[in-house]
């Protein structure tokens, strides 16, 4: 059940050595929250209902929702778990692709059959849709209402916002809570802490139930209760993020268009560049000790995250010199 | 399926207020290793297989064994996982108890009947036999000799040594690696640090494989791999707090009988003591801010981990004071 994820960045460390590397094979951001000053109990004691709840309310005002939500080890933790407590494996799973590879598979993995579509429309009528919006690796995105008129023509639609951070405008999170949609979130993407395992999945109450049910009474971390609190409550923060990323997504942009390249998509996290040859486009990079994303369904397609300090924008701009 | 547990203390803040609580209720041990520093890579990118694999060598170290192993988010997580991987619910499952808790609750989750057994000859025969050894609360030792001839006698022994960092003879782990035996091993209570969430199981191959696969690619978060490798990588920190807790125990153990309590049982990690009247014993401790566990099988026992630093002893001696 080996599947290809960005992050890999020790396989290309061992393969050409070095080790000044700048990973932008994923979509994580590159300039983190700053980890606050934990408390000792953080570390030793088991983690308390009442940290967990701190988080939950945190994540409730940062998402605008009210809707029952369940905090996992990482939106990749609901995405596995998520097919085990919908049970009845051998439905169908209709997934709008491409998209993150691990929806598929952890469907396909628990017994269920998994059609591919790529057009929305599509989506109507299965009995379980999946949605990544934006979309990665493409960023494309659909319209919240879109979605809403969808999910009363499904059985049970899953719309994975691992990326949606920049854009809450973009988020159902502030229209779950009715049966029939579930809403994954990232910690870790946005806030640049994917090291920190934390995600949540909210919307439909019997499915959130389950879900908490299932991940039993210590899901996540102490560090990642207290740390989730502090960096979803920061308001401030995030505003600032958003608006870097806006104005540095232009600027890899006109790099990689400079050097050749046509932009396929993207998010405020990670671009979608088409190239001639995208496994030599990444040699390219790796040459320059730049580790970048392609993948096995795209021979001309080549995602890089946004670099975090000035000195890593500096090594992709000689990197993607004419 | 909320379960009572250990580690409970803002319910007995929250009634009783005060925020000096002495936290006995679990057999956490309370001088923790020291958390080293933390390279920032460990929160920020995706855990590595790298880190990953530094952890499993040193835990392989510690456990004495050689057999397929997987790193959880706590023994928990294995607990919770297991009935999940082995399938065919229906199938019965004998436990050796009174124990924790949370075997027979996630098995019998999981469509399992549970047959709890107090005779280790009960289990023969069984398809699904568990075992803690040590065993919680009553520290009831079973020799790893009874144990390896039980494994050739049920379908799959699973034995839960998450107490037995300080009897390394005890352990099962050098044995294990042939197909029927799954030894789960606990991170936070001998190395005082629950909050981190790391636990192992090791063994059987074909079980082993199918937890890695239903954990999937980043189960453990990033500074609990550093830090696991860290600590159990620690030999001489593990032998001094094996021979601080036993001189350690009979310390605590005068103190409760000398208040008229009867040893019941316990490890290195805890201790259960007979009472009158147990509830009564909790509230009276809770006077002095200091917290205990108490079952609700039982009317006469308590179960006492054993405080920290100089300041808890002396708070607990005052409290048993006649």
């Amino acid at each position: 059940m080996q599947r290809d994820h960005g992050g890999d960045l020790d396989r290309a460390r061992a393969k050409r050595g070095g080790d000044d590397w700048i990973d932008l094979s994923t979509g994580i951001n590159r300039v983190p929250y700053p980890v606050p000053a934990l408390a000792p109990e953080a570390w030793t004691a088991l983690p308390t209902a009442n940290a967990r709840d701190r988080l939950l309310q945190a994540a409730a005002r940062a998402y605008r929702t009210q809707a029952p939500m369940v905090a996992l080890a990482g939106a990749q933790a609901a995405i596995q778990m998520l097919p085990l407590v919908l049970g009845e494996a051998g439905r169908t799973v209709r997934i709008l692709s491409p998209t993150y590879n691990e929806h598929a598979a952890c469907f396909s993995t628990a017994g269920f059959t998994v059609e591919p579509v790529d057009d929305p429309a599509a989506l109507v009528g299965a009995s379980i849709a999946i949605v990544v919006n934006p979309n990665n690796p493409d960023g494309r995105l659909i319209p919240p209402a879109d979605l809403l008129a969808l999910r009363k023509q499904v059985g049970l639609l899953v719309v994975d916002e691992s990326f949606a951070d920049p854009l809450p405008d973009l988020s159902l999170a502030p229209h779950a809570g009715e049966p029939g949609l579930v809403v994954l979130r990232s910690f870790g993407k946005f806030f640049g802490l994917a090291g920190v395992r934390l995600g949540f999945a909210l919307g439909d109450a019997a499915i959130i139930a389950r879900l908490t049910a299932m991940a039993g009474p210590w899901p996540v971390a102490g560090p990642a209760l207290e740390i989730g609190a502090a960096a979803l409550g920061d308001a401030a923060w995030a505003q600032a993020t958003t608006e870097r990323l806006s104005q540095e997504v232009p600027r890899i942009d006109a790099m990689a268009q400079a050097y050749g390249w046509a932009l396929a998509g993207g998010t405020h996290l990670f671009r979608l560049y088409e190239t001639p040859d995208a496994a030599a486009a990444q040699e390219h990079l790796a040459d320059h000790r730049i580790w970048s994303r392609i993948f096995p369904w795209s021979p001309r397609l080549i995602r890089l995250g946004l670099p975090g300090m000035e000195c890593e924008w500096l090594r992709l701009a000689a990197a993607l010199e004419r």
